[in-house]
């Protein structure tokens, strides 16, 4: 039966739908392809990339029994919020705007093809973009790892793809593509340059609410509030997904420019020493001066958190500025892993938080502390506005996420059975895996006793 | 005494060819290099790059003790597979026609750098050519693994990469290195525009030839004919390989062009939302309409059957002709997979027929049901010509494939000892290990204790 | 305290630097990007993958309780390496010469951008070049790995990426960036296109030195000098990372063209070919002439050998040449492999040093016995020169490593405690990994019966 109403529907549409998906597409205004278009597909390449390095990073710090579940969520979070970025989306980012708030043509990929102005890029930059808004997506999904249902996951996603990261990124990012678009931070004068802010601080505040609603995992923290070692299923797994994800940034970076001129070499060599000059600093600060306590996730976390740091200001300082960000930004992750895991008594099992986050916060403020500013503008007056663009996205982003969360909640649940919690979430449940879950039942006893 | 052999044959060898290999290569046609160039070299590595994917993914689908020995016949496949081609099979593909049957030319890599014509690609479309063909190859091992013995295996590999692939490759992309060159199923009008069944089709047909002659897998399927869980070594590293697999699509389809102009963007774009919708459909449709039974393996075959089936059509379909594509893909996805499965009761641990063969064929007719069509053609024509193709496909590359492995059978024998197949194939045996196979062995009652 | 001087440290540093962060970088000369910008810029990216690829390779190879260790120690040396480079080593290597001896100015990424001459390359040449740089130091880690301490090796590796690897690398490619410095290896007569014995060897003979003076790991011979076996933790997962590495290998050797022009798709090519041939030989020779012995690690370490043979002569033989090359750097492989393992008895867990280290020398003979010579060149004299450069390259190496392992074990000591080489190197110890490390000794003794 539900069956030959699928089947119906499909021929109904295929009658009804005749030759639109034949139509051919608006032919691009008469471009010379150069290697500015090269140079930024296969940035856009690198970028849809990174989904593989989130994946095998986040998959590697969960528990071992969580690997798979993870690394489905990261896969559907792309699909989901590929395809809604692609239909809607990028219309509310980068249509013709509403009185600045949000974009409201170019929907469904129509006239992507005719811009950004003179640059022929078109559907070029219609896939950078969409690499970009998955990679907010895919931080959120670390966040919350290990304890929330499917469902209600991807609900979330679907949301931050329409509502959250457009709309913000239309005040910074709005007239990329249509340039006479006002975009009210940008005109303000708002710099961030390819989205420590716009993408990765966009996507650790939405994790930071989620985390805080759906609260910890079963057994994080102890009766006194101190956390229990959860051990990370394998780190080695972690460095792969890092080291795709660095790989990542010369495209997220370097593509960023939207032209291969002589600034991308730049950019991407002060992404390169931030990174490692943050991720020195965290392993040497919490070596000698946190007593090496979780020092592999302050580690990785910390490089991380050098790259994150210097997204917004790679084509704004020199060699020099970008190991003071980098140098930095690997103090402020490490205290910000700190305070999220044991002041705030946050449970992110990923350290999402301080990496994208606060770091993502820090690279927007050194665009005015190591920064070439223009003549007339001071670094306090830049301070000041960059950190009014920082504040905007934080409080933007914690009030949506906090009226979607907690109605999500509500409705359908945000949280999975503690069965699953503790033996891996299966999505799809017993049916998905047959016979393998009676055995994980018959060892349920036996896995209490090891973990009593 | 064998060690003197050889060096005597070494010795001989270089004083024969004296300076054969150090003769220039013959210099190619004056060309200025531009961006069509670095691109197709480019997607070519993309393409190359997706051997990664294979092997990532199925390594992660077969059982962990399986993990080691598909890695291993990957590798070698890939090694036999582009040497043979480089030396013989781009021969018989590209080669001059003789009578439209086959290529008869270009072997050794002689020849290559002057084509295709006025094009100047050389021997970037050569290494391009390599890297397709050596998918076709993956394909089988997938398929095949768990049971069948390296030396036949080897084989078929050879001869595939001799025979089947580049003969019938021959008959549809026979044209392109040398322009006037018939190819007979295109002068037909047969559209495969990056190898739904070039490339993927012929890859499955040979693989389902193969396990139906080798059979299941021991313990497999009951008594009754129903199927056993065997537990996949680690979906979460499948889905790093599907994740490289999908990266690779990008050279894959777009360097299919053979130039960067405007149509690239979309057909990545295009190739993208294929292999999103493809995924979200193969989801949600067995989580709703078939008891979420085999969820993961069918989310991600569905993927990949997107990716699949967009091949043939993603340069003549809209973004709404990709997006019909993919949905449709994934439907064909899942009741292949159970076709396969629960119906023939065939063995394919890595669901490469459903993916590559029924998703090829279904991609291949969308060329006419979605696809902008000449002027002059009818949907219902179009869809003969493909139909025609796809019958073409798989009746040769049946044949072939049948009185291959039944001799292989006859022969040197297709399968594995019962106890390698429990154990794990360790390609070269007991002194491959040293003492390890010792400990296997202790082990082996207590196993078939866990195992019963 | 600590917090204080450090804040106090951080802000005179910010005072003091003022405007030197925002200082604009010197504007390269005025040129026109082009291709081959673009190509060398992505070759770039591709070699800084290969840290990937050896991260993967090398944790697959050694026991599983050290795979963390091994990834996080590549990971640092990627960190220290390229900024120790970046800021230092470069200058030394391409510096304008002193005498010949070494370079004396591009210090801290100062000048970089005006050359190479002509060229534009400026910034993209340096970010080749770090890249190259580090890959040399990775090689170091592979082989000393499971035993050696964190801090020592990380001296160490700053060492050779000041010292040992730019000075001899001025010797050969002191003239790439400013085209009137002397090279005097170079001024001979000595090739070595992309560094078999440049990067490779040099890698390679710090790595032996570095075995030889550490001693094997705990239990690796037995009393009578017969080798144990030691369980490799996952061949697959090499195979991905050799599959990375060879991916890499296309900008490595592809990118030292320094342009896109005719010349890369042959090196390329050539490359191919050399890998799949030393693989098929590393593979058959121990299957029928080795007794299958070590099948696995000879097939993928003969197959790493023939991609570090043609580097060398990537550019100056043609396919056969090529083959040539490949068919015996996989014997040499093999029978460097049993010389270090069976002869010398030393201990190198990830066969680093037939591989880097043989491969390289005769890789860079090859150039001699198959490259096409220049007119008036007889194969006898450049084979000469190639064994010179060769030699010179092992007496430098070997004598510096020789002082610098000698003063590091005499002062901080080189090797970790018996009990880390056991259960897995734990960088930072105890507090790193909190209560685990508990377990860890409950289950010492268990461990210890098992491994009886």
């Amino acid at each position: 039966m539900k069956r030959k109403i699928m089947t119906t529907l499909l021929l109904i549409s295929y009658a009804t739908m005749s030759e639109v998906w034949a139509m051919p597409d608006a032919s691009p205004p008469t471009v010379s392809f150069n290697i500015d278009h090269i140079w930024v597909l296969l940035s856009a390449a690198l970028v849809f990339f990174m989904q593989a390095g989130f994946k095998a990073f986040e998959v590697g710090m969960v528990r071992a029994e969580h690997g798979n579940a993870v690394a489905i969520k990261n896969l559907i979070d792309w699909i989901i919020g590929s395809l809604i970025f692609l239909f809607i989306g990028f219309g509310i980012m980068f249509g013709k705007s509403s009185y600045g708030l949000i974009g409201t043509d170019l929907f469904f990929g129509i006239g992507v093809q005719d811009n950004p102005e003179g640059s022929g890029l078109g559907t070029i930059f219609f896939l950078f973009q969409i690499a970009f808004a998955t990679t907010a997506l895919t931080i959120v999904s670390g966040a919350m790892s290990e304890r929330t249902g499917f469902i209600p996951y991807m609900t979330a996603s679907a949301i931050v793809a329409v509502v959250i990261y457009p709309v913000f990124g239309h005040w910074v990012w709005g007239n990329l593509f249509y340039e006479d678009n006002p975009a009210w931070l940008a005109d303000l004068g708002f710099i961030d340059f390819a989205g420590s802010t716009v993408v990765h601080s966009i996507g650790a505040w939405v994790g930071l609410v989620g985390i805080w609603i759906i609260g910890p995992r079963l057994g994080r923290f102890d009766s006194h509030g101190n956390p229990k070692e959860f051990k990370p299923a394998n780190y080695s797994y972690s460095v792969l997904g890092l080291l795709i994800l660095w790989l990542g940034w010369w495209g997220f970076n370097g593509g960023s420019q939207l032209a291969l001129d002589g600034a991308v070499g730049d950019i991407i060599l002060n992404t390169n020493i931030a990174g490692a000059a943050a991720g020195l600093v965290a392993f040497f600060h919490c070596y000698w001066f946190q007593n090496r306590k979780d020092l592999y996730p302050k580690f990785l976390g910390g490089i991380i958190g050098g790259l994150v740091a210097i997204t917004a200001c790679c084509a704004n300082v020199n060699h020099f500025g970008a190991l003071a960000v980098g140098l930095t930004a690997g103090l402020v992750h490490n205290y910000g892993y700190d305070l999220i895991l044991y002041k705030l008594k946050l449970d992110d099992p990923v350290g999402a938080i301080p990496v994208h986050g606060f770091c993502g916060v820090w690279g927007t403020l050194c665009v005015a502390l190591f920064g070439q500013l223009g003549p007339e503008t001071s670094r306090l007056t830049q301070l000041g506005i960059q950190a009014l663009g920082v504040s905007v996205a934080f409080v933007f982003t914690i009030t949506v996420s906090y009226v979607m969360f907690t109605l999500l909640k509500k409705t359908i649940g945000l949280r999975v059975s503690p069965d699953e919690e503790k033996y891996g979430i299966i999505i799809g449940g017993e049916a998905n895996m047959g016979e393998e879950e009676e055995e994980m039942e018959m060892s349920e006893e036996e896995l209490l006793q090891l973990m009593k």
